[in-house]
């Protein structure tokens, strides 16, 4: 996404463009929400960035808008909070309409099985056993200052909000909380995988095609949230 | 997707399948309520067949449910409605999460205008004007028994229903209220196109990915209709 981004606003700017994201998007991950900064001293009429940048850019990247900040704005740096939403497609039979967008689970989900383990992940902690590859350096405390779990037809919702995550932390979370939802493992059971500090206490992590950086809120409240279309809400008139 | 479904149908049934589909569906174009019937000699338990084919079929086919059914049905010669639904995305900039579900307008779309048009396709016409490739044989007359243009959202909605459909008469339709709906075209000129029988006289060929073939009605009431999750509807609780 970064490279495509960059290749795209370096042409059109006519200088080296270097980007910087909000939040990680590993490869089959969405993004609604997703917001980049980068510095230019192009004279370029930014409002027409996204115009000008779409008819460049691949079908799957797509800025939604552009304009100038502060010179100090860092999408990555000042950002407080990030939300994902997770997309899980509960039917007997997969349906191809949904396979890129959800993951498909046919056995039956208990959305409040997942809530009850999901809320021994709100606050902060030590989240190291819900992160693949560890940090080079830095802490593996992070707060989670939301985690819902609701159903929507036929799709499980599951909506994370920290202020910062690990490497597949959410997916791994997701992975971990529907192993409560099938049964397969009790909600308490969430405390002792805290407490285990390592990536095998929790459970698998869940394939990336469900994943969507839904949003990113900064200090002076701007918040890009955008809900994935796949929940439908985005098309309430 | 036949030539899938007769592959994997006759390696499960273990005798040679030929299938027999409800509509047409050309590339890029979606169905959300095809229906296909084959005759089958084998003793298979066929309740369990949409989970035994969906696991060989590729992602972008499954079997929602299969049945015995008598065996003078054919899907394709004893339907008496197909209902046909097309998406619009129509904002100013596309978006990667709508490209392969509905095609992108940004011009702004007037769906009064549309349906001011469509009005007079509703009923039996030589529909000629609409046909990309004619028959080999047979009259280009069609019946036409619903024609809605609705705004969902950011979605235009447009749902056709007849006895059945010229090759690209869908997506012509389409592709001529388009053009009413921008402005382009007045909606009393379908009069003349229809009188016109002549493929010129419309609009282009709306783009296919767009497309979904949402339902078959039968004789006896069964009808396959199922909304396209891009609408959301199914989403519905």
């Amino acid at each position: 996404m970064a490279a495509e981004l960059e290749r795209v606003l370096t042409s059109l700017l006519r200088e080296p463009v270097k980007v910087t994201a909000a939040g990680r998007t590993d490869a089959g991950v969405h993004a609604t929400g997703q917001v980049i900064s980068f510095r230019s001293a192009a004279s370029f009429p930014f409002d027409r960035l996204a115009a000008a940048a779409n008819a460049e850019l691949p079908d799957d990247i797509a800025i939604k808008r552009a304009g100038v900040v502060d010179e100090n704005f860092s999408a990555r740096f000042c950002a407080v909070e990030r939300a994902y939403v997770y997309a899980v497609y509960n039917e007997a039979q997969r349906t191809p309409l949904m396979s890129r967008w959800a993951s498909h689970v046919w056995h039956q989900l208990d959305p409040a099985a997942a809530q009850a383990g999901a809320r021994y992940l709100i606050g902060e902690h030590d989240f190291r056993s819900f992160c693949g590859s560890l940090p080079q350096s830095g802490p593996t405390v992070r707060t989670v200052s939301a985690l819902n779990v609701t159903r929507l037809g036929p799709l499980l919702r599951i909506e994370v909000r920290a202020d910062g995550f690990l490497h597949h932390m959410v997916r791994t979370i997701v992975g971990t909380l529907l192993e409560c939802a099938t049964g397969r493992r009790s909600p308490s059971s969430l405390k002792d995988v805290l407490e285990a500090r390592q990536r095998p206490a929790a459970g698998p992590t869940a394939p990336p095609q469900g994943l969507y950086l839904a949003g990113v809120r900064y200090r002076d409240g701007f918040d890009s949230f955008a809900e994935p279309p796949v929940f439908g809400r985005c098309l309430a008139p």
